[in-house]
């Protein structure tokens, strides 16, 4: 396992204690009995996660000159759905996991119903935060976002994955099956990091395709690690129960093509992700080294 | 019981034909195997429901001479929040209850899981149908839409009062306690509807005062009338089961006041919303209509 570079630990662990200090603010805790659900709120998103999806917006971000404040709200908001969709898909009727980000799942440690309601408000939250002027100041540029991050969290992007994912466990996948669905499940928000910062970038819709090619990449990449740390990760360091997928005969990258062979694919998906930035400058080092820290992670 | 005028009936009418028919074009089965999510969501939002919140909406656009198909998209988005909020609440760990609208609850004909997905669906389809240009010709408004609508559903407003509504089984509210709880849970999504087409209409912030003040009694009058509907009401009209309230031991405005109090508070309420109307004309008879079946309604 590669080492991560001390530029990218460093990225990683200042983008933690920025989003760690928005959502501290923006879910202070009110003086009434909703005060158990903001607990749930921020027992579920401070203080754990790679925040990748952050990242991957303010390293885009970079690209195009746009103010870290507000490349990070863009990043709080889609941190947002991504923990909202943890806290759901950890369910006893999703997924029925006990562990994440290594402590007690949401409804392991409060209940099932402040759960459901705590993912809920975290979505609409995400919609919040991204219609704020503090977000952008152009109306224009926000209103894009909100479109944007609506379709790729709902029925035709991660929603859509995710629903794939369980009708999966009745039928057998081939690769391109489980490519697809893997392109909805995680694909969709982390498509959606690239182009908040084309939108805010004003980046003209025929010039995203090198960085639509690089968050797919990126994204199916991040996805056969995943598969990978699924079967060879030790608990204690991804902080959630391994080995779930075989349990339950699920088809993945790994399963159907090989560890071996799951990983060369990787490193092909992380040199093509590379490839794509090849007419961006130093600018685009950050979004190099994350592609390449998407295969080589130990969490 | 007062007999619904005929205009109101036909409005209602109307108003369902339309929403239903948003819906199935907007729903529209994809070709794979998120078509099972899809099903769901149908399920829950199409053939059903008062249509009370989109009623609402044209209404208050009529003041405005908004064109009806943007008031519709509206609607339907603000329908489409409210369905997602009824799965949600049916769930076991929520409410448990297994009939809606007169049949089973959706996750007891399909199951658990996609029930969750289908609510979040929901969600997240409400805000992609406010942020398309079908919704508004300007970005802006459509941008204070989305806004609004998400303050409305997430933890400052309807999701914020199904958590005060979960936390009310452990102690014994008082009637301000109740009120303030209602005005989150279903006064805030009520709210919008009238807040939506003041932005339509480019309504400044100071002449609101009316319009809040009519959603504000008009909701509760609403509440009101189904803790009623919950004592005295019919299964077989209702379409849900009765008498839950009382079996969950919680206080209710019917537990505060009795029955006869509570119907007087309801009646006292519809006149103060119409009282708010006092300077619109003709245009705002509907309001007055809708105001008045909140509590005359059976189902």
């Amino acid at each position: 396992m590669a080492e991560i570079p001390n530029g990218l630990k460093l990225a990683l662990e200042q983008i933690g204690a920025e989003i760690d200090g928005l959502f501290e603010t923006i879910l202070s805790l009110p003086a009434d009995s909703r005060s158990r659900l903001y607990d749930a709120m921020r027992y579920a998103a401070i203080g754990g996660g790679k925040r990748l999806r952050p990242l991957l917006v303010v390293a885009a971000c970079g690209l195009f000159h746009i103010g870290r404040q507000q490349a990070l709200r863009v990043g709080l908001a889609v941190e947002s759905i991504h923990v909202y969709s943890l806290v759901h898909d950890d369910l006893p009727c999703m997924d029925d996991d006990d562990l994440r980000r290594g402590k007690p799942t949401l409804h392991k440690a409060f209940d099932e119903s402040t759960a459901v309601l705590a993912g809920d408000s975290l979505h609409a939250l995400a919609f919040e935060i991204l219609a704020d002027e503090a977000t952008h100041e152009d109306p224009f540029v926000r209103l894009q976002l909100v479109a944007e991050l609506a379709r790729a969290a709902g029925p035709s992007g991660m929603a859509g994955g995710q629903m794939m994912d369980l009708a999966a466990s009745e039928s057998t996948l081939d690769l391109a099956a489980v490519t697809r669905l893997q392109q909805l499940k995680t694909g969709a928000l982390i498509g959606f990091c690239l182009e908040a910062a084309a939108i805010m970038g004003r980046v003209p819709l025929e010039s995203r395709t090198p960085l639509r090619g690089y968050s797919r990449d990126v994204g199916l990449a991040f996805q056969i690690a995943d598969d990978l740390l699924d079967v060879e990760g030790e608990e204690a360091k991804t902080g959630k129960k391994v080995g779930k997928d075989s349990v339950k005969g699920k088809e993945t990258f790994v399963s159907l093509l090989g560890r071996e062979r799951a990983r060369q694919q990787a490193d092909l998906l992380v040199a093509q992700a590379i490839e794509h930035l090849q007419s961006f400058g130093g600018e685009a080092d950050l979004l190099r080294e994350i592609a390449r820290f998407a295969v080589a992670r130990d969490h």
